[in-house]
């Protein structure tokens, strides 16, 4: 598995807009491709133009043809105006444990 | 739902005593605990004393009722001494979407 965090920093007037194309990448990608395990995006609290985005995939393989996807290139075509800032953390998983049902 | 993430620092001659002790705390918590929804715990990559702890809870109830628990207890004291440093961050939920099977 693949697990990795993205830090981002928006612009302060397109919050709304930058999560609603978020949102909606982040259905579209977990419900239809089968190694994008989780995707959990995250805002600072009281300052929500800070996001965080926790992702999990299969394998590198699935990561890549994620990156070719309708809808992440919707995402990324549409926010790149919003986006001040992105810092791509890569990480070794320790221990990941859900419940079968968490989704918000 | 309560979404919270820590970052850790870990003195390096810890570290794997440390995810030991996290792994059965994690394990332990989402299995026993109804409220826990998830806890998600990554090391930065070529620097695996730097830990991230992305914290997923039904309400506030569940969060404080997690804190009174054996074995968060135990991995409380039992990792006292191995913590340089904590940060907890409190954070608003965008979008948290998972496939029903993904821990590792």
């Amino acid at each position: 598995m693949i697990v990795r965090m993205a830090e981002l920093e928006i612009d302060r007037g397109s919050i709304d807009a930058f999560n609603a194309l978020l949102s909606e990448e982040i259905e579209a990608s977990v419900r239809l491709e089968p190694g994008v395990l989780f995707l959990f995006a995250i805002a600072v609290k009281e300052n929500s133009h800070l996001i965080r985005v926790i992702e999990g995939y299969a394998d590198q393989a699935a990561y890549e043809a994620h990156l070719t996807m309708p809808h992440f290139l919707k995402y990324k075509v549409g926010t790149a105006d919003m986006v001040k800032s992105l810092r791509l953390i890569e990480t070794d998983p320790i221990s990941l444990k859900a419940k079968p049902q968490i989704s918000n």
